[in-house]
């Protein structure tokens, strides 16, 4: 069937699974935006601004499995490449679409609107090769194969990917032949068959084998396939891999972030005679401040499998682990350790609320298949160690960090999937960078319940600087009801406020009663000097990690 | 002295006249913030996202000269990347420092937070590396030489340029020795003076000879050599040099945009025996579509003249139009051309508000000394038709052109002139994208005009488009006068609507009484397919260019 570039490229992104696209309309991209409008199946979804598409865009791929951002050409693209990044180093696959001027413009470096006066057409693809696995820049010959070959980079590494469309590339007509063909790469099948055997026969050997899942389970979707696992061996969640396992089963031990973990874990993992990890990243948030192992005896990475410092290369995490699944039942018997202290819990304080206090009151609003996304900030550490009910989401972006991203990434995760009830846990500090895309939760219809955390300020800075005091962490104060009268401009929604633990209570009685019903909002007050306990402890570890390492 | 690295810094910003920094705390730049809030100076301004910093910055370096943003690491300083492109587009000297991890982590590739899993230092320096003139990462060794190299481009380039500071370096003890010393360029005496002579040889030729004014002159900061030019040579400027020329002067004959412009100035252009252009660009939007001349017959360019085809290189602007304005009054006796149309009129319409007629309205309200900035859009075009009061400020963002613009970057101006009145013009299109700005209006005390167009989307995209009635063009619909409740918090403003132009004059008329005391925001509404006259011949301009170009 004939159809144009634009309209080839939608057809590719519905099959691999894409029913909304984030961005904001521009004199460049309008042939792409019109392709889409005009798919039955695509909806395009109007961001308001074009950070907030690339964050929505990473929510959206969260839960769907891919996202798709489309921005205009350099005042659009660079706007988003913060969100880009973040989907780059969490290992999310977003495709970012720039449509770009015509190729008579480009050949001749003509001085249009959004180039410099000495016009450099390809400087913002230039720009985005650092935060994407494959970039192409489309014109009449290669147009089809590149999009091809992007898309297959997109599936593949579930990395972002970024492709630049001439207007009247935009426009050609070509055949829709392989637009429903992903090349999808392979394991080499003998180290895939080694791999896997040496990992058997350590299990078969150990007497206390331990699997810990970090976030490369959620990215290649392979929730299920862990979950049979865990029926047959102990599991722990690294801080990134939180949500990718059942935390009903009675295998599942906690999450383990060294020593901000609850001590029964850190015991049963130091006595663990074979730890396996899949996924696993080191990086200071992820390992509560490097506080853990560096190396797992047995490594599951990406596209390897290192088994006690034995490489085997070109083993795909996902080959290895749907094998692993299938075999576990062959090797171990079904498990059950039974219940160790693994959640915070809840106490019936009163009063003045505090920070350690919150996220455990908040905790008990949760059901079986809700979302929780929580903004990196104060409470991001501290959240991981929530217990999730059956089925529950749990996103937050741990090692990108970039505050703000919450709230449009929520946005973008209840899109992709409008039956789950969703909690988004934020800062006010965090909120107000990318704070108008409440709007669209309103324009969708969308009934989050949003947790606000006012503490005056940046206080997760307040922990990491030398003075609490600093005037650099304090931020304008706002009132967040008009806000929401605002954005929502007459539609529906529920706010509160909490400045006490009574208050709390009451409010979150009501939200149960709410949740998914109407948007609620809740303002919760606390010191701006109160601290987590997990924040005190980042900031020892660090400081031991670095003379360590400066030591050594 | 002894100081730190990033005393030595901030001292060095503080010489060149930076008295306000915009930016956001992250936990990597807390010790720049110190040693800005420790300076007597130096104001340090927390904005609501570094996007929006970046353009606070942007704002202020049109009025003070030079405009500093400091960010965090990698999610800091990518949200900021547009703002800092847009200055680079637009010649505008901002300094962009990131705090960056300390020497141990990025010498060992320590996965930390704002960072990738496998990590990379030095990816967000590469993509900085495109939209800015000279950068540096410092190090123990390099690090007082390369402050001093970057600054240097700062002043001579008047562009970005970029500072990427670990920690560690920050707190190195230096000496100060040198902070008070710029190197600046010179131009090359002979190829100055021959130049001159040539031009002056040229204008005493000429009959009828035109000068024409665009952004380099306010870059360079030459406005007034350019007022005492003007006093013996009618002169006209392009869109982007709108504002560097008294326009009550007599011999000021309008803004030149080609076939947009007044019938009696295209006249007089076309009768020109010799057209002087300076810091002219030949883009799009500058020239009304490609409907000027491509090149004026004597070009003065930022560090070259170019005379009837002859190239003069290592000719500084800032000396040869210093030389000039000494020299014109010996050439030319004083030139009084008298009143030409060269404003638009306001007519005394009523009933519903048209865009073509709005603009002219708004006209009234300004005052000498006034600063006036519009954001891109619908009107953006026809604003530079407007006539300026005497010492009036003008800015667009006419070549970058990134919606959002205007906000923050009317925050930053205001700053850097808080005695001027200013006014603001924008779309509700383009005001909500870095909307959250607004709050630091309060915050700072600032009492703005505002003026808000709502028409409902992005309507210079539905000129611009097929079909005005594209959804994409859609936004969502907010309740102005309860965001300004929202980010004032209490504190005093004024809100009025206008929909008709009886309301808009009643309107004007009490903006008239408050302007500089209270902050004034006004909502307009216009229909969303009611298109300026400059727009539609932009598209038809547009169109013609490009046939010109591909059947050349």
């Amino acid at each position: 069937m004939k159809l144009t570039v634009a309209q080839y490229l939608v057809k590719k992104l519905e099959f691999i699974g894409i029913k909304n696209v984030f961005g904001l309309p521009g004199d460049y991209n309008f042939n792409i935006l019109d392709a889409i409008v005009d798919s039955k199946n695509i909806n395009w979804v109007n961001c308001t601004n074009e950070l907030n598409a690339s964050y929505a865009a990473d929510g959206y791929a969260r839960i769907n499995g891919y996202g798709a951002v489309v921005t205009t050409y350099g005042v659009g693209e660079l706007s988003a490449i913060n969100g880009i990044a973040g989907s780059y180093a969490e290992n999310l696959p977003v495709i970012h679409v720039a449509g770009v001027p015509v190729l008579s413009y480009i050949n001749n470096n003509v001085v249009v609107h959004h180039n410099f006066a000495k016009a450099d057409y390809f400087v913002f693809k230039r720009a985005f090769e650092n935060v994407t696995v494959k970039n192409a820049y489309l014109n009449f010959e290669n147009a089809k194969s590149e999009i091809d070959r992007v898309i297959d980079a997109l599936v593949n590494e579930k990395m972002p990917v970024y492709l630049a469309i001439p207007i009247d590339v935009c426009n050609m007509i070509i055949d829709d032949a392989g637009f429903d063909c992903v090349h999808l790469e392979k394991s080499d099948t003998k180290n895939l068959d080694l791999a896997l055997q040496k990992i058997i026969s350590h299990i078969k050997k150990a007497k206390n084998p331990l699997f810990i899942a970090d976030y490369l389970i959620k990215r290649f979707n392979l929730k299920n396939e862990l979950n049979e696992i865990t029926s047959y061996i102990q599991t722990s969640v690294m801080l990134m891999g939180k949500g990718s396992v059942n935390e009903t089963s009675p295998n599942f031990i906690g999450t383990y972030a060294g020593n901000f973990s609850d001590e029964k874990l850190i015991d049963i993992i130091d006595k663990s005679d074979l730890i396996i990890s899949a996924g696993f990243v080191y990086a200071d948030l992820n390992t509560g401040g490097f506080s853990t192992f560096e190396q797992a005896d047995i490594q599951i990475n990406k596209k390897e499998v290192i088994i006690f410092g034995e490489k085997f290369e070109n083993v795909l995490i996902q080959d290895i682990i749907k094998l692993l699944a299938e075999k576990i039942k062959e090797i171990l018997p079904p498990l059950r350790v039974g219940e160790i202290s693994k959640t915070v819990q809840k106490n019936e304080k009163i009063g003045k609320i505090f920070v350690d206090e919150l996220l455990p009151e908040i905790q008990t609003i949760f059901e079986k298949n809700d979302s929780f996304i929580i903004e990196t900030g104060l409470m991001s550490l501290s959240g991981a160690f929530l217990s999730l009910k059956e089925n529950m989401e749990y996103q937050a972006q741990t090692l990108w960090g970039s505050i703000g991203w919450a709230t449009p990434a929520c946005f973008g995760a209840m899109l992709a999937d409008r039956k789950r009830n969703t909690v988004l846990f934020t800062g006010e500090g965090a909120h107000q960078l990318t704070v108008q895309e409440l709007a669209n939760y309103f324009e969708y219809g969308l009934c989050p319940v949003i947790f606000l955390l006012n503490n005056g300020g940046y206080t997760v800075e307040r922990v990491l600087s030398k003075n609490p005091d600093d005037v650099y962490n304090n931020i304008t104060n706002w009132n967040y009801s008009k806000l929401l009268e605002a954005f929502s401009n007459g539609r529906e929604f529920w706010y509160a406020k909490a400045q006490t633990m009574e208050e709390l209570h009451k409010v979150l009685e009501e939200v149960k009663k709410l949740k998914g019903k109407k948007l609620c909002y809740v303002e919760i007050f606390t010191d701006k000097t109160d601290f987590t306990k997990t924040g005190s402890k980042l900031v020892l570890n660090m400081k031991n990690f670095r003379e360590r390492l400066e030591t050594a």
